[in-house]
């Protein structure tokens, strides 16, 4: 038996966790920048509680509210300089996986002057800014992870930032915020947090303890891929949020695999929401590795309650609707560009490039190409 | 529902964790103070293990190797005395419970001039040394919490330092360390190991995650309880060493309860082992809150799979044995100690003094007392 764990986040799950907390904020930094999207977190309550918390221990702040989904490198030394100008030396980032993964980039260059590659080879000449997460949907788990993802152009893909320095120092979790989300955010982002599940428990980094926050998350989700409702309940919402930040708690230790490698092609270049593009190739990926004697394939039909692939397949189709198309173009660029990842490295069974291609054309009809002569 | 969860030890377990991490003890500190016990981190390896990782990352140390069972306040200021005339940046705690709590004390008290009643309090103005603990048995779990217990004759028990600051940076577990354990040693922080598993998962304090946790290591333990070998396999021993860490996340979390309480009695006036104290308290303590219908005590034997409380009693009467009386007279003396200490307030059922004396009582066949006119 081996086995490595590392979660040094401190953790408050509950309603009111903000404001509940705010003396944690007050010992974290004596001027906040707050880092959110344009809207969401104005709309669930949270940004306003965030405020009434760092007011009720007098840590002034400022606001960053220009983060969009899939941040770009470019935007977070955007807002980078303005942690610097404001002398910010607490980042706060409210929201999904998108303010959350740009605050912790933020606070890397807010002290850090580096490029590109320095930013994403993970080590830091100078002190990370500590980060506070408090996620606004279940479907991330950032608020427990070491990962920054952020669209990067150069390589027409995301890039990940992998550090033990942006673990969030705090996350504070409350469900109220997710009470408005709409049914298609509900549904992409609890499929993101299956897919850290699943990718987590069929990893070749998963270890005895990854599996056992594995197998919770996935007895949580379970049952929701059958019968999620449009708007769930409060107490589903709770679960949902709780078993997303297990199954980031997961993939701290142990990575993903080939379903986020080839997702973030769909999410590029087609604009698919993250946790839907995983979604839409989690079946066909699980379908390889069953072929491939991959036992513990059918253990987590198991822990989600699922008789079969097949009954998996029918849930995700349920959940996800899409049109896309892909062409054998597209099919061998994404193909080309997955193959690349560090993710790959992750899945139990080696991977070619041709496997990749099949997911993807099994995934996605594939369209005639037209040719120009 | 309501959660926290806060556990920042980076942990590396499986052979040869101590060579094969040395790179992590140099990126601690640039000179280090070796805590063991007399005896054991000699016999098992593990002292020669660490003298070979600081040697081959160039990291100086020292070794103070007088570490007694149940440490006083005193013992670990003369270490930290050492430490300080040493110069060390690092304590490396190498042992059972005694050896790793000795370290998180010297780690304070190196930096940090206070008396007992500072010293216990749990703030600290300087910062503390980074610590990493190395178990040398399956049962503390010290190398994963944020407790120092310390023996303190100024209320004839022990105290408990709990402060996020003494969460060891780095624990290396390595189950070959354990092989050569003495059956009473295994059997004794077996059940210390099981002791934090119940308790943890009876505390009001206990919640989703930690009791995933706890559920876990019960389901581990709960075989060897029956058929505990002489001399354990190595596979036993490695699972038995997860479960013990699993076992400290969860007080990590809950804290402990009425049952360590009221061990600690045993242990200063009685000088029985820690774990086994535990372990001969544990029965009554379950049957009481089994009669006040605390639902979970059911649950625990299940995932212990023990069919009823008496097959749990039958168990520990087989791993533990005790010629020990006690007078009416010492009865109330413990049980008076043991109301006052914050454990108590874990209990998930209010606990009166004659409560305790009755559970002292029913697990002692009470003596006749000698009296003197």
């Amino acid at each position: 038996m081996s086995l490595k764990f590392f979660m040094p986040t401190k953790v408050c799950f509950g309603r009111n966790a903000v404001v509940d907390n705010a003396s944690l904020l007050r010992a974290l930094g004596s001027k906040a920048l707050v880092v959110t999207g344009r809207r969401s977190a104005k709309v669930n309550g949270s940004l306003r509680d965030m405020e009434a918390a760092l007011q009720a221990v007098d840590v002034p702040y400022a606001v960053y509210d220009a983060i969009s989904s899939n941040p770009s490198i470019k935007q977070a030394r955007d807002a980078a300089g303005v942690a610097r100008s404001e002398r910010a030396d607490l980042i706060i980032g409210i929201g999904g996986g998108s303010p959350m993964d740009a605050a912790k980039a933020i606070a890397v260059l807010a002290t850090n002057d580096v490029d590109d590659a320095g930013l994403f080879s993970g080590q830091f000449d100078r002190p990370v800014l500590p980060v506070v997460a408090v996620p606004t949907t279940a479907g991330t788990g950032s608020e427990v992870t070491q990962y920054s993802i952020l669209t990067n152009d150069s390589i027409q893909s995301k890039s990940s930032i992998a550090s033990g320095a942006i673990f969030p120092r705090l996350a504070l979790l409350d469900p109220r915020y997710l009470e408005q989300l709409p049914p298609d955010v509900t549904a992409n982002t609890m499929v993101d947090a299956l897919s850290h599940a699943v990718e987590g428990y069929l990893s070749v980094k998963a270890d005895s303890l990854s599996s056992v926050l594995a197998r919770e998350s996935m007895s949580l989700i379970g049952p929701c891929l059958k019968s999620l409702q449009q708007q769930p309940s409060p107490a589903t919402r709770e679960r949902l949020l709780y078993a997303s930040m297990l199954a980031g708690m997961v993939i701290a230790q142990t990575g993903t695999t080939a379903v986020h490698a080839m997702g973030y092609s769909l999410t590029y270049f087609k604009d698919v929401d993250h946790g839907k593009a995983n979604g839409l190739l989690m079946y066909e990926f699980l379908r390889f590795l069953d072929a491939h004697h991959e036992g513990r394939v059918a253990d987590l039909l198991r822990y989600l309650g699922l008789a079969s692939l097949s009954e998996l397949k029918d849930c995700l189709q349920g959940l996800l609707s899409t049109e896309l198309k892909l062409t054998s173009g597209e099919v061998e660029l994404y193909s080309s560009i997955a193959i690349r990842t560090g993710n790959i490295k992750n899945t139990p069974v080696p991977l070619t490039q041709g496997d990749l291609s099949d997911m993807f054309t099994r995934s996605f009809a594939v369209a005639a190409q037209v040719s120009r002569r």
